[in-house]
């Protein structure tokens, strides 16, 4: 395995300590920086650091005594010297970028170091998809952790996931190099009742000394809540008010408030330190989600702490949070997440502490990127052929493949629609009285329900089950298809007319995998997903471009709703409420259960 | 081997779930205590703690679902519930007791984790003694950790040890299951001059990722202290100051301030948290060396508590350092450390969180102390009978032994003198005008100067090295021996006459090891201490008591210094300035090297 290489500390040690001790020269020094010390929570003007076998060697008052003739040395006064950001918790896949790619577009923000939860290759394409991801994170001149994938299925019995990971899986991983835990344990009703395939993963992971990801997506903060913490996720990123950070940290996990693309949990959960005192140790920021547009244009962890600190939150305390409180949440205290010597020399340099306007960015000890240009490169894995010939439908789709046959002698039905909510993950289970038409039921946009469809990719079992959502405002004849489809990641088609649909989903299984917007027969917009129909390794810059076009593609559609794509490939995660779709049917997530498309005697 | 069982978290999960949820019931609930909550930093009035497997299941505002009809009930109410006492470092040879013994004298003080580096007996039996402290500490109820010692001896080149600790050794023990890693590494000048064998063990601890104890005894932080922190050391304890606490702090290193029988550095640094604002979570409290009568006049771990917050230390800020804080250091936050779910349920009940007078110790759910009383077993290891037999001086002694013989032709001379300091473990490098008679040298009372010997014990080679010493006031005919002799624990005779001085020695090869005071020709005190000659299998009482006695009999040979056995027994620590005294002569601590007894040219 290629992997872009570091020495361990005790291999660098003797030169570190010779550096530090002045008997040979650093390979690099900053000057005169004001030194963000998040051990001690300080500011430390006019000081110094020196950095050797990409590790830092001195930190402290003047490492004159660390310069020798080969030395480079950079000039940091008036600029702060920050600890490389770190994520704590996200998925790689939802830039619809490579780990490559990803990391290329975050550099230049000052995230050196990401906790990844390849959680979408799983479901497409089981271990072999993780491993991949994961040799792809090795290579970077970054530091990309991987979590383990612990639900694929997310819902097991209530979808068919392309591969399934099973608690040897998990055993497995944790003895790969870049494994540093297992990631969100989503399947929580699971934990709750001592599922013994959960409790086994989460074991694999406890013997191995690493990190359980927690997910508790419930306001229940009753025994339930208790009894998946006695079950031993040591984090959440789940909680949305000041209740669920309070009622984590309580109970000894910690605390992830994230910012992502569409994920606004910062604010309303900050208040939990910032207003009510408790120790900040325990929280920690992420971005769970980021869309390629939101870090081209927007930024990445710098975004997130900007934002904490606009909410009140003390900077230093934001920093914490973002560097040493990640570093030990996953036991890496004493190899990143502070400027510190033996650490790797991830180090920012920044003007202004409050906004986070990124100078400089260097990690392992060398420049990344600079004024927002990145001097590395981000080397691509060679992914083997069959990653791009995910997309198996096992057939091509007609128009017919979207009927809906309505029960035997009705003239209308209810049926039940998926009600999308702006903004919000939760969907709605919503009902409307529909006409039948020749025994058929379509959408009726005077209601704002049109059609959606659950097609099977995974497998080539030609299965499509059909379904009626509302919300986006869709007008005339049209069809939006999406091999991102989360968890499952089958393809959802959203549409009014059965041809677009069809023509749509064919499109898909043509090109590999992606989105793709289709109006009167004509294809408006395709975003490209080649890679297990869910990212590109495309720069984030053209697949932002390729995204943006999609949107306005669907604002031509008549759909203006804010994170309109992000609602559609949410419309089959069956562990969120509450109601979903599913290759096995429809799922009211209430419930946890599959249910009928038609309320019963109507 | 035998060790106390405890289910690991993952073994115990389901129940522990099952517990939380309300399925089934706990074994003991705590019920309306206020549980402080090291997590957070809060007091939470009116909650409860259930227990299963002992391990805690349910932390929160009420348990009842949680007791079924075989639960014990015990009312918590006015009662704060804290988590089990902590000592991240320390020396079970210091209470003269052994690891068993020394469990039984902390348990009722509400320690129930102590972070133990036995280095004294490395010293004596190599390895093999460091597995037999190891294997008594994993038989008892409470958690026993141990830090494998890292320098055996302390300052090679400078004196002979029984054993010599080497890097395979540490290598080995890293591999047991009570290891949590290296012991300080007192030899801070061979990290600083990257000492192959230094570093070596220091890798052989980062690698099996565990935390590399600290002890840099300078005061200078400059480029050497710098140098070693970039060796590892991962924590430290040899602080003195508030600008020590801060300078390592900064470094990344945990700060551990020691309130021994005979060490105060809390009050002295613990002003970098009070009053210079520093982030508490990287401080840690500690006791490193108490002798019995601490233990059974004044306490353990809540002793040091309590002292930190009359130093104005916020009582929860102080608790954190005797409990999460350290627990975390050593990779140990999700096994104890707080009251929280999956945790060992090691808890604490007190009135009173300021003087903590501890009313109940639970360790692992179970009480093993009331109202002072301990209310389990503390198992003796079957010690191997050759560790009764460590006191091996090759023949008896005898007075001409202590003949120091005059420079040739001199009248007087001027000797080096180590100089005892009050309540200080650096010595004074003194001198003083002896006069000679019929060619010998002898001590001086009139000047405070009477005889030390160090007299070689491990390999019965009937080595004595002679020298002076200064400070105990000793007047009359006496002498005073010790195997209780850091580092290397050969043996420590002072006294002021020869006869004395050869009968004590002699008098400690009988016994097997301790501590004996003579007094023309009679023994007045006698502290029999046959494991290693460094600690005795009694109760910390009896220990107690025979200690007390042999204090009062160095009283009635004029030494009225307080805790003068203490200043006895360092006086050959060849660590730590100025003049001290090994088997293999006098040495000058302030340049780590062998010196003359009589100054040249007089």
């Amino acid at each position: 395995m290629e992997t872009h290489s570091i020495k361990t500390w005790p291999e660098s040690a003797a030169r570190l300590i010779a550096v530090a001790a002045g008997r040979e020269a650093a390979d690099l020094v900053l000057k005169g920086g004001v030194w963000v010390n998040v051990h001690t929570r300080e500011l430390l003007e006019n000081h110094d650091i020196a950095i050797a076998d990409g590790r830092f060697a001195y930190c402290g008052p003047d490492a004159s005594h660390c310069i020798g003739p080969a030395t480079e040395v950079i000039d940091a006064k008036g600029q702060y010297m920050i600890p490389g950001l770190c994520d704590a918790h996200m998925h790689i896949e939802s830039g619809m970028l490579t780990p490559a790619e990803f990391a290329r577009a975050v550099i230049p923000h000052g995230t050196t170091s990401m906790f990844t939860d390849p959680h979408e290759i799983a479901n497409v394409m089981g271990l072999e998809g993780v491993r991949l991801m994961h040799d792809e994170s090795m290579m970077q001149p970054v530091n990309i952790f991987t979590q383990m994938p612990s639900c694929a299925p997310s819902a097991p019995g209530l979808e068919t996931t392309g591969y399934e990971i099973k608690p040897e899986d998990v055993a497995e991983a944790m003895s790969w190099p870049g494994i540093v835990g297992l990631g969100e344990m989503m399947n929580f009703p699971g934990v709750v009742n001592a599922d013994p395939k959960m409790l086994a993963e989460i074991a694999a992971t406890q013997n191995a000394g690493k990190t359980v990801g927690g997910h508790y997506a419930s306001p229940d903060l009753g025994p339930a809540f208790h009894a998946y913490a006695a079950g031993g996720p040591a984090d959440d990123h789940e909680g949305t008010c000041e209740a669920d950070a309070i009622a984590r940290t309580r109970q000894g996990m910690r605390h992830m408030m994230r910012l992502g693309s569409a994920w606004y949990d910062v604010e309303t959960q900050i208040t939990a330190v910032t207003e009510k005192g408790l120790d900040s140790r325990n929280f920690i920021l992420c971005t769970d989600d980021s869309h390629s547009g939101t870090l081209v244009n927007d930024g990445h962890m710098n975004r997130v702490v900007r934002h904490a600190i606009e909410c009140g939150c003390d900077p230093l305390v934001a920093l914490q949070m973002a560097t040493i409180n990640t570093a030990t949440h996953f036991g890496l205290e004493r190899e990143l997440g502070s400027i510190a010597p033996g650490r790797r020399a991830d180090v920012v340099l920044t003007s202004d502490l409050k906004t986070l306007q990124i100078n400089r960015v260097i990690a392992r000890g060398v420049t990344v990127a600079e004024n927002g240009v990145v001097k590395v490169e981000c080397p691509h894995l060679k992914w083997p052929e069959k990653v791009r010939k995910t997309v198996n439908m096992g057939r091509m789709l007609i128009g017919a493949d979207f009927h809906i046959t309505a029960p035997k002698g009705a003239n209308t039905v209810t049926a039940k629609v998926i009600g999308v909510v702006e903004n919000q993950a939760p969907t709605k289970a919503l009902t409307a009285e529909l006409s039948v038409v020749d025994g058929m039921v379509e959408g009726d946009p005077a209601q704002d329900v049109c059609q959606i469809a659950l097609v099977e990719r995974h497998q080539g079992t030609g299965g499509v089950v059909n379904g009626f959502v509302s919300g986006f405002g869709y007008t005339g004849d049209m069809a939006i298809a999406s091999t991102v489809a989360h968890d499952s990641h089958h393809m959802i088609v959203v549409g009014t007319n059965h041809a677009d649909m069809a023509m749509a989903a064919n499109r898909l299984q043509d090109v590999g995998g992606g989105i793709t917007v289709w109006q009167n027969g004509r294809e408006l917009a395709l975003v490209k997903l080649p890679i297990a129909g869910l990212m590109s390794d495309a720069p984030a810059q053209e697949v932002a471009e390729t995204a943006d076009k999609m949107v306005a593609a669907m604002a031509v559609c008549g759909c203006t709703l804010n994170n309109a794509y992000m609602q559609h490939s949410l419309l089959a995660l069956v562990v969120i409420p509450e109601l979903r779709i599913s290759d096995l049917g429809l799922v009211d997530v209430t419930k946890f259960e599959l249910t009928e498309l038609f309320e019963k005697g109507k």
